[in-house]
């Protein structure tokens, strides 16, 4: 049920499941890249910070966001080429976050019968509020 | 030892200690994100790609570009605010990487009582190859 | 202090150690299976279902089941054969369950210095409920 | 992209994306499960076995057989209500499974507005050989 | 920004990160080790110790008094040596626990270009309360 | 088949299973715990040290040491006093290890209904070489 680099059109939507951020993902995502930062890990410290408490790592959204998506190009996809975002609001532990990406334009490539199709995620919590906005631009190859 | 928003001077540079990016990485960050391409895990598969074998997400490689060089901001990290990257070569499994962070510029913030600091990331493997680029926006704390 | 062949009496029965069903664990089966459905994963999502909340795998259930008891048969045990479970209850995040397994029947085999042995497992909660009930048949060798 | 009650059809299939059963696996399985076996974890015991080196759990291969699959009914499980497994050969460090599932039956529930569907499952490495087959039973919701 | 040799000097301390001691580390480490024992996993049984709840591994809490405080001598230290440690109170999930290592002395080493350092390491709770004193000898090398 | 307080003779031994430490646990250990040193988890670097390659961390291997030996005091074991340990040998990824406790000696206590009994832990590797020697101090129970 992969999408091919035909399937995306300009303006079409794709929604991810939710997923409910635990304590265990933000422990394993800092234990995965080394960012042990208090304002991920130390609950006492990060009560005193801005967000009140311990917060999700911004890259570990962004991975959720991007990888919830991925099914949908399992065995399609050649290459993530570029990757960005723009961390809004905090994801604290307990949340529910769901991504929602929407085809922004595509261009064919002959080199990789393919092409590189530009997609903005739109990343929400439980009351709809958008925690993160996003933008990838993948290489998707073409039906085979 | 973390640096504080007066400690970041443009032009300065961070080397992060490297990391030889393993199966138990790729299938961690597979699992922790749900991203479980055959790209990344299904070496049959990825053998008749391009890259000729399983590779890292792109977004693992970020993730440990900036995680790597997070412990030079425990306690002085207010936020993180932006993340970009541009994905150049395949990290392979059993590549190791580095990542070395220049300060682009820094901007002083009154209401947080610090400011915003910008980093340009290069992340190179073991022949010294760019393997990706990234830039962070980061909100960093003035000295206590 | 494993059980070997002859130590399995039919009717014998086998009690695991219990252990706490934790966010951590329907995590990390979520990311070492695929599957990350919402009623595992997605608080929002799965308390608008009948069960209320999210749910452990069953297949994690069973795994444990399994699992708990294999000390028993450490360096006993030639291979599992066949597994089969039947789901009753819920297990819910916080519950805490307990496999006891009872020795159905035996059967020597001449050809691996053996026999199968045929398990049936019931998996109870703190409450004492039958969560699910399982069957397993292992191959175990004779005692050297 | 899920699959409603309707939409399954005794005899239809359903292929999995394939995956790499690696160390990490086996031993993320054992840690979870608490099954230590030295078949699965001990190299130097497991080459003295038939086996010639260690072997991923059964119930790690039926876990991935069904959670390979399961982005197919996010959203439209209701639950699991039974699994069962025969296993046939050995899945080694290293090889590569795929499941591929057929819709052996369904039967509509009022309770539940929808019903049950039965699956048998193929799980087949990089050879092509089969190395067990599966039966699941699924409580499956109609299409909103 | 690694101590050498050289750096260490006795009576110096250094002060660790904090760390919210959650279920997912209790349930990695148990799964890591094999150790599930009730008094880490179990909350039914382990309400009925003298600890009234699940309380952390031990050697968990004196792996995160060590691991806490190894980005100071990344890349410097060449081998643990020796590491002791007394358990004096409980550590209990949701606890936040961080090290204070002090130099106790060092011997130089000619044959490792560096030398002996002995440090003691007291682990604190978030009450202040001392839950573990330490002791590691480590060889770390001298400034290249 | 938990050893209660009654069950440990002063000379007895017990040993545990063995398991091949790999790059998965290594990577574990060091998410778990914080300690990203190059020895363990950059093989670039770790070549160029005396080990010639990435080696566990220390208490890693102590800590597998006492976790494959926990199941004999599931359910008896009231709290780990004391834990100590000298490494004498690298343990390289790929190598396997177990453990060999002796019963050094033990002495009741009234307050706890049962006791404490110090043992002596030889760690070894596939070639029977001590990579380690541990002593722990452990509070466990008289037979209820």
């Amino acid at each position: 049920m992969a999408l091919y680099f035909e399937d995306f059109q300009p303006g079409a939507k794709l929604e991810s499941p939710g997923v409910t951020v635990t304590e265990a993902h933000v422990v394993a995502f800092a234990g995965l890249t080394g960012d042990f930062n208090p304002l991920h890990l130390d609950e006492e410290r990060a009560r005193r910070t801005i967000f009140g408490g311990r917060i999700a790592h911004g890259l570990l959204t962004l991975s959720l966001a991007a990888g919830l998506l991925a099914p949908n190009i399992y065995g399609s996809a050649i290459a993530l080429l570029e990757a960005s975002a723009r961390f809004l609001r905090p994801v604290r532990i307990g949340d529910t976050i769901r991504a929602i990406a929407e085809v922004l334009d595509k261009r064919p490539s002959e080199k990789y019968a393919g092409g590189v199709v530009r997609l903005r995620h739109e990343v929400r919590n439980q009351r709809g509020e958008v925690v993160a906005v996003a933008e990838t631009k993948i290489l998707v190859a073409k039906r085979p």
